[in-house]
């Protein structure tokens, strides 16, 4: 598939960081292939034809299933609300695409199962856009920790914060629902921090979990009586890793002051590591050698030696940005796609975060393995 | 008692702080008594007149039970290990001494629970050594709190790390034991944080824990086979508070480049406040007000409008260190002996902060309530 | 020009961000023409093939005056080395093109004049890819400037460092000579500082300069004798501003540990800001407002408070990168160009700059008025 | 001499600094002689009684006359206003005690000379209060040096900034004039900057000096007409050190936000050291050694590995204080006069950075050679 055609359903926030990876990604990446802006779904009809003028795409649609099943379209880009996920996954699945889809990856775990269930029997490449992973620190956090360079992991620590539902005078919407949203700050941030924790430490196996609702009801937008909010505002849970460490996360979308906080820092015998992705340039390593009086956690600043920074400037230090992850995420996709090979994380990896966000949001305070 | 004679016993770590604090509070705080400097304990003999003649005091003794007995002594300093605390409190109130105790304070709750009902008895005043809620910036936060600067409060974070037993090849001390140590970094460092959480939250209602030890058997100092290390180098647990809010609290000693980091979080519905002690002498506000353009993090430095840092220094942001905070701690109590008012925090404050961590050590991922 | 062509001459470091930047600028901003990436010329001929191939034009050359010439062509961007610049631009311009020209303008100042001259001939429009004052961190800097947010400006200070020949055992190369390179630090990142000072301060009205080269000379790469550096390593200048205040400027390119450090200090009577690239999504603000106990620099983190921030993502904190800020630039360009007014900084504010950099470059440690 | 006797000629800022540096001393440091705190002096005498109480000193008195010539007293401490230096100094040097004096020196380059000669005359040794240069951090900054580990020197920057003369609406003060105050930022705060700078680099060869009233009158505190200042808010200078390389100064004492910055770097051919006050605890180094991919700057946190960090605690990252410093300077006076060395910085070497910032005041933009 020299040009593969991408089908992009959805053209709100993460629509047009597809929309923008996908039209950036070979000139960034010299060797994927060139992706056809095909087909671009939204409504009303004037709307889907003006984002499709504005990012690119040969021909816009209001209706999805067209999408799905249109002949020029390869890949299928999911970035709707996240309760359509499971629908249009699966039928784009059935209709012999490759799926790219927006995280969390559904609403419910059989939602999520059955995402999986159908990705299996399509014989389709899936990938759930963990997009922070793509991070050339983060993945030099990996490299680091595949070398040894901290030695034998033994505790991990992540926290994801926002402060978009800080206010508590801030009218009730759809992400309050279970229905419509599903889990809380668990489903919109949590799954990030544990795509990122289990990438770095390997799978969870148990989980304590606490989950707290801080504003329980909100102002209804149409005035009248306050609505409840459903799920939850801050999550926190004490993990165990396959490989038995403990680890300790906590989101929270009501943590003013924090606008995509993302910090982990995974502890090791020989050394630690710390990342924040509100200074996403920057890994922070400590390592026992050299001299005690010259110790102390070093700021790398990502550039060339950490890939594949070299793909977007030649020179160090001079910063990525949220976009440009998307667009290693494709190139990621593409290059899956091309080879024939399992594309990281699948549908079948994403379900294994699925999994762990439900039982912290289940547990309420008991132990659960997973 | 225009000058309390103080009698200390330790000449370590925390023997000199006090050494200094009671040298040096009545040069900074013009409004508290002048302490002597009467007698100092501890062995073999020459170490003790050595040290009294460092430190300034008037008189040496290797013999704590003369010390706690002695009538020049009005207020007995105890820096020694941990295991000693409770026979030495003990004695000291029931000579009729005001007593101000090191933490932890004691190696079990059974040994705290004695104390505090000695000091109940005795009527007179105690303190617990946690000096880092002398802090200009925390007692700012504490006033920030109070003032509703970031509104109700909601949730909790609170991590404490150093890396002194982080690595694997350090010998075996009797900081492993139970018996010499009772809890590891719970006992040594995590009741620091609670202390400080504690202050700014309100009681702890409950708790749910995990411990591990990471470092299972340590080298023996004298050679031969290896030896068991008995207590947590890693302790975390998920708190609710009596207010209902979700604390997340964790503390680890082999946290490598850690070196006295106490990093809280506290979360309101108008803000947030977040301080490090490894930046002591900085507080970080964050508040939802004024333009949203300009709002962020604040580094407040600590100055003279921090009572009682003006006490040191008029200059702002000049810095105080770790000592000035026990000279701070002695000018509490002795303003309390004085007043005849109870100190905080007393043997019964600092009970209650055992009683978190042991339920923590004790709780093995279930919940346990205070 | 509902569509206008792009040619673009040079394919390296530059010449791929004004690939990326006219590719996306169209889906980042709604409201610019799509321009049509008509024309890429490099050599030899299969690179500029493969390259066009990879960024998306639609034909390739060898010959950059059939580029500048070429009748569908209504852009030239310049990212060649920089003594071809003052040659193609002036050719582009008789050709009655626009043109977008990499910084610095040219080597000399009287290569810049011929250039500002041209372009004033022409009735085309300019624009200097001085990049950094893009950034919505900078431009927020200087609304609140404008809005008087630190009062009467009193101070300015600006550095700009990395060490790219930093290490004295590099090999020589042609940006050791002032034939191929003009000057050293002054000409290849003082001047980006130089943009951002006058952004915000305003003119430069004098200027003391002192430049050093540090490593002398450098290995020849051929081996045998070491070859001259010719100019610049550290370049530094005490500043005045046609408003009298006084600014402090420096930049090296042996600065180790600096990898795109452009800090700067703006100081007024109400306050300070403070910038620095290495961290380009945060501004520093102190304000002399509130009480005083509350008083901090406070981090702002961009987002779509600070515009065109929000037409890459909606979601705050979360991060632009390098490229996205010639994003920024082409769109601005692209808008000047359609509604016929200069855009800044043109040929004729470019000039300015090449001004100040060659008179801190001839100053030899006296005042020079310009 | 095993006791020396402490006269205290202030109590204000820095006299309350130096009665608890000397009251510390000798339990901070074993290995130092016990000052005894022998005479304070001050105006009127009932402050001056009051305050030998408060701060331990034996006798009061309110002429410093006799203080000087007082038999029990050793070490004069002088820590008055700026115009009493001179003449305090050299009445203790003629009545043969030592003196140890605070910064800057004197108000007039005639005053330095004459107190530099009066030194040398008596014998006696000298010290100026350049408590800064005491910080481990700084110490551990020229031990770095000293051992190449950022190789040959190539650059340096120093600022040093507060606020407490940013406020234009602040009144008028002695402060404002040249008779009382001498120079302004420089005397007050470059000085500082100065002593640390010549500590790394070595002596100072030529400045190029600037000079900047920015409030160039202040509301009289009588009311009435505004007052003028007479000396500099901001002076910024070029350097060149003896060993031929360039270096950046700049200070203000009108900097929004600054509390007590003093900030260095110091460039090398393999590295660089980077250093603020405002988080004293701490130094920043880079060096060009190891994998690229893990480079970047190490904020090294102090303790015992940076003498004498370890005689005020055993734990590393504990932090300092301000007025630990001048307890560290104490013990070198105490050591110098016990040994009858010269003791760093003497009046002698002060000289020298009273003649850099005299200079840099009458520079008027020209090179002065020193």
């Amino acid at each position: 598939m020299s040009a593969p055609g991408i089908g992009l359903i959805g053209t709100g926030f993460m629509g047009k960081c597809h929309a923008l990876a996908y039209g950036a990604v070979r000139a960034v990446f010299g060797d994927v292939p060139t992706p056809r802006l095909e087909l671009l779904c939204d409504t009303p009809s004037d709307k889907a034809s003006a984002m499709a003028g504005q990012f690119g795409f040969a021909r816009a649609t209001v209706d999805w299933r067209a999408l799905v099943s249109d002949p020029a379209v390869d890949i299928v880009c999911i970035t709707t609300p996240n309760k359509l996920h499971a629908e249009m996954a699966i039928a784009a699945l059935e209709a012999g695409k490759h799926v790219h889809c927006e995280k969390p990856m559904a609403l419910t775990l059989d939602e999520a199962r059955a995402m999986t269930e159908a990705a299996k029997k399509s014989g389709r490449r899936t990938m759930v856009g963990y997009n922070y992973i793509r991070n050339p620190a983060y993945q030099h956090a990996r490299r680091l920790i595949g070398e040894g360079a901290i030695g034998r992991l033994i505790h991990f620590r992540g926290f994801v914060d926002e402060d978009y539902q800080a206010d508590p005078d801030l009218p009730w919407t759809w992400r309050a629902t279970k229905a419509e949203a599903g889990l809380g700050a668990l489903g919109d941030m949590g799954c990030h921090m544990l795509s990122m924790a289990i990438g770095l430490m390997g799978p969870i196996s148990s989980v304590i979990g606490d989950i707290r609702t801080v504003h329980e009801t909100r102002p209804s937008p149409e005035g009248g009586e306050r609505r409840p909010v459903e799920n939850d505002d801050i999550a926190s849970a004490i993990l165990t890793f396959a490989g038995g460490q403990q680890g300790l996360f906590s989101t929270s979308r009501s943590a003013w002051g924090r606008k995509n906080s993302m910090i982990f820092e995974v502890h090791g015998t020989k050394g630690m590591i710390r990342f924040d992705q509100e200074r996403m340039n920057e890994l922070h390593l400590f390592q026992n050698s050299g001299p005690s009086a010259e110790q102390g956690f070093r700021t790398i600043l990502t550039g060339p030696a950490h890939p594949p920074y070299g793909n977007f400037t030649p020179a160090p230090g001079h910063q990525l940005g949220f976009n440009d992850l998307k667009t290693i995420e494709a190139a990621e996709f593409l290059r899956a796609i091309a080879a024939g090979t399992e594309a990281w994380p699948s549908f079948r990896d994403a379900l294994a975060i699925e999994e762990v966000i439900h039982a912290i949001a289940a547990s309420q305070g008991r132990r659960i393995d997973l």
